[in-house]
């Protein structure tokens, strides 16, 4: 029995539940094949659940420093059963949620295993979705005119470093009873530093160790410097220019692992280990060997419009790999519906996507660094400014981090911002639509930011581009 | 002995030393004189004690309520003295840093009482300033070729309604040393509906009577009804389209007041009365009867770039009226400052300026009201996003409230945004953006959201304008 579709989604992670929600919006019949739970990676092994845990980790920080305030309390400790508790009933709020606009939008669902078939009874194109049902039932047969990937990826690993015991990724460290006394974490990229932040204000010994010479070495060097500053304020050991010996992992009641750091070898003890060394994309099982479907190192090859080898099968999200995140998986989710419909959407700029980590402090970042901008030989000039002049920062009672601009010289155009601190990952969208209008430094300098507010340093950066900042 | 200057401005508030500094950056030798505090009223009686203090409310709710986030506690309670110590802490603090600011752009400050002269031996116009020293020295005699009057504004009281006792303003509210048991909010403006929430955070009963049938009465009706909605969540009890009679003003032990509330003449009891019914320009004793500068309803008259009836002498911020803000206030002090400088600075455009209320939670607002709109005869679309919606709300743990943007369904415009909710004071920021570069819906939404943020809201509200929000 073959049910006949305008658009079948496999994976229903941010990329592909979206995509469904806008192709139901644009009339198309659609379905949306999910083997585990609706939501994906970002709802539940990923931004989610990992923002719960670090929200429970800065309430922790905050209760303790209450005094600070004025409020006094005793006793303070975490129930991180309850720390797990809450972060569970919001996933499961979500969820619902997801569910709820699933229905709305008409959206058959179907539980299981979805793989690509090649030309068929069905159709004389590849594309046939055959669904191995969760619940035993037999295959679902789906027909569709157009087919969305949106599998998604998976926790990576070092060669040799085997997940088990006390070392895991953080889909099993999501799920951890109790928060090590120690951990060492393979790893000081955007997920990384999130544990590092959380588990450290959590009460966690955290040791940092990174490949590259700095932490977050994707974002601009200032902001890894001042990262990686306020990061050992908290007591985190950040280990850069370090390469892990995966053949050296000893595991008992704690767990060892050596490292070579500037030619020294260097062995590191702790409770658990951490391995967050990037993912990987979910290419294997859904029948691409069925199809023309080009999967260029590890990661499935499409055009701008999201359209593979096979013009009518488009895939979005982590399993084309570029920034893998949530919101950029949704965007492409949602460009390729509008292609599939006619819709003529623009192709996404990646350079107008913001970033953010959500460690305490948070770090947020859109377009190029100031090190990129000068390899493209753009004549930079820079405009930076501290929280510490920002009044609501202080207010707030935490003034460490800055803003920074980099912009053209030759045209003023913003070529990147970059922030730390408090709430700027609230704050990137005004930096986010300052590029996506191609805003100069005066135009954001001639936005009346609000007083008090963190927004400021944003102004005040944008003015410092040129030499007036108000309060610098 | 009289000293020559390219500029004098009198009143050292915001407007006054931001006015300062640009004039310093602009090469103009700059003279300030304050009689009281560099910093004025936004520094030592206004934003940033108040937005101290609301934090400190903020950390004790945050603290009662940690074991929801399990983070377990106990004894918690509010020492207001520490309260009031860090409040002053802060402001000593940026206190300091205006200071260094003057010294940096080598501004002479006069601390005395400035009063403008009309012709005299020193100059045939009105304007030389005679500054009566607060260190008791003979008068200080300052030539300018022009003037700036920043001399602000006061806590305006109702006739009859005398301060003193138990009654106060927002000025003897911020020096209170406890927390008082009860307290009657006469005026359930932006200042009152701050104090309203931070009383109640801090344990006060309050209650709030306004004399328009809604609290906040300019802002949009919706955030007025949620916001009216959450205050009387946390137990502010909200009485409107109430007129307080003073006369019927009984001090003792504690105070009562009567109002007459749709008819009927009611008594209202507490330990305190704050009256909080806006602010009146200080324009008293500072020689504008030398002059020709016209004095409009109680505000100095002056034209787009700040100029009064006397051409060379120019008046900003809460002595000319209009929004009395303080962001309001430093920007028209750079315009003014450039406009004397021959930069040719466009004039402001008041629809452009975000206002911020600091309570619990936070509103902000750009634009114009959905009724304005109407008014002033748009044909309006809105677009409006709860944040019940944003798993970062829900990870934060405040998802109550809402981004509202208003639109000109004939040309797309934004006309207004409206926010209510968690960290809106820090959000409005890319609103303002979005107006000042004459945005559209389309393109806040096309600016890629991070997920998981609070700015989702945004781009959410956006796409509802027409009717395409994802998770909505």
């Amino acid at each position: 029995m073959a049910e006949e579709y305008d658009l079948v989604i496999l994976g229903g992670g941010t990329g592909g539940y979206v995509a469904a929600i806008r192709a139901s919006q644009l009339g198309l019949k659609t379905a949306l094949v999910e083997k585990g739970k609706l939501g994906g990676t970002c709802l539940h092994k990923g931004c989610i659940p990992s923002k719960a845990l670090l929200r429970s980790a800065e309430v922790y920080a905050q209760t303790k420093n209450s005094e600070e305030f004025g409020v006094l309390s005793s006793d303070v400790s975490v129930n991180f059963g309850k720390v797990q508790e809450r972060k569970t009933k919001i996933v499961d709020q979500l969820h619902k949620g997801v569910q709820h606009l699933m229905k709305q939008g008409k959206i058959d669902i179907y539980e299981g295993l979805g793989r690509i078939l090649g030309p068929s009874i069905f159709s004389p194109m590849p594309g046939t979705i055959s669904v191995e049902m969760n619940n035993g039932e037999d295959n679902a047969m789906l027909v569709p005119k157009n087919v969305i990937v949106a599998t998604g990826s998976r926790p990576r690993t070092l060669p040799g470093l085997e997940i088990g015991g006390n070392v895991m990724t953080s889909d099993e460290a999501l799920a951890m009873e109790e928060i090590p006394k120690s951990i060492i974490i393979v790893g000081g990229g955007v997920i990384g530093i999130e544990w590092a932040s959380m588990l450290s204000d959590f009460g966690s010994d955290v040791t940092v160790i990174e490949y590259a010479d700095r932490i977050i070495p994707t974002e601009d060097k200032e902001i890894s410097k001042e990262m990686q500053r306020l990061m050992k304020k908290k007591g985190v050991k950040i280990v850069t220019s370090a390469k892990v010996l995966p053949e050296t992992l000893k595991q008992g009641d704690v767990v060892s692992i050596s490292a070579e750091v500037k030619g020294e070898q260097k062995e590191f003890t702790a409770a658990k280990v951490l391995v967050s060394v990037g993912r990987q994309a979910n290419v294997e099982g859904i029948g691409l060997e069925n199809t023309d479907i080009q999967v260029e190192k590890g990661y499935i090859a499409t055009n701008e419009f999201f359209q593979t080898k096979e013009s009518h099968i488009y895939a979005i999200g982590d399993v084309i790999g570029g920034l893998q995140l949530a919101h950029v998986a949704s965007h492409e989710g949602i460009v390729a519906v509008e292609h599939i419909a006619g819709e003529n959407p623009h192709p996404i700029d990646y350079d107008l996507v913001s970033k953010c980590i959500y460690s305490a402090p948070e770090a947020a970042s859109v377009g190029i660094t100031e090190d990129q901008a000068k390899e493209k030989g753009f004549k930079v000039k820079t405009g930076k400014f501290s929280f510490k002049a920002i009044g609501k920062a202080l207010v707030f009672g935490e003034s460490d981090g800055f803003v920074k601009i980099v912009a053209d010289e030759e045209t003023n155009d913003i070529l990147g911002v970059h922030m730390i601190g408090p709430h700027v990952t609230d704050m990137i969208s005004e930096a986010g639509l300052a590029k996506v209008l191609d805003a100069t430094p005066w135009e954001v300098a001639h936005t009346i930011h609000p007083h008090p507010s963190l927004s400021e340093a944003m102004g005040e950066a944008a003015l410092a581009v040129d030499g007036k900042a108000i309060h610098g």
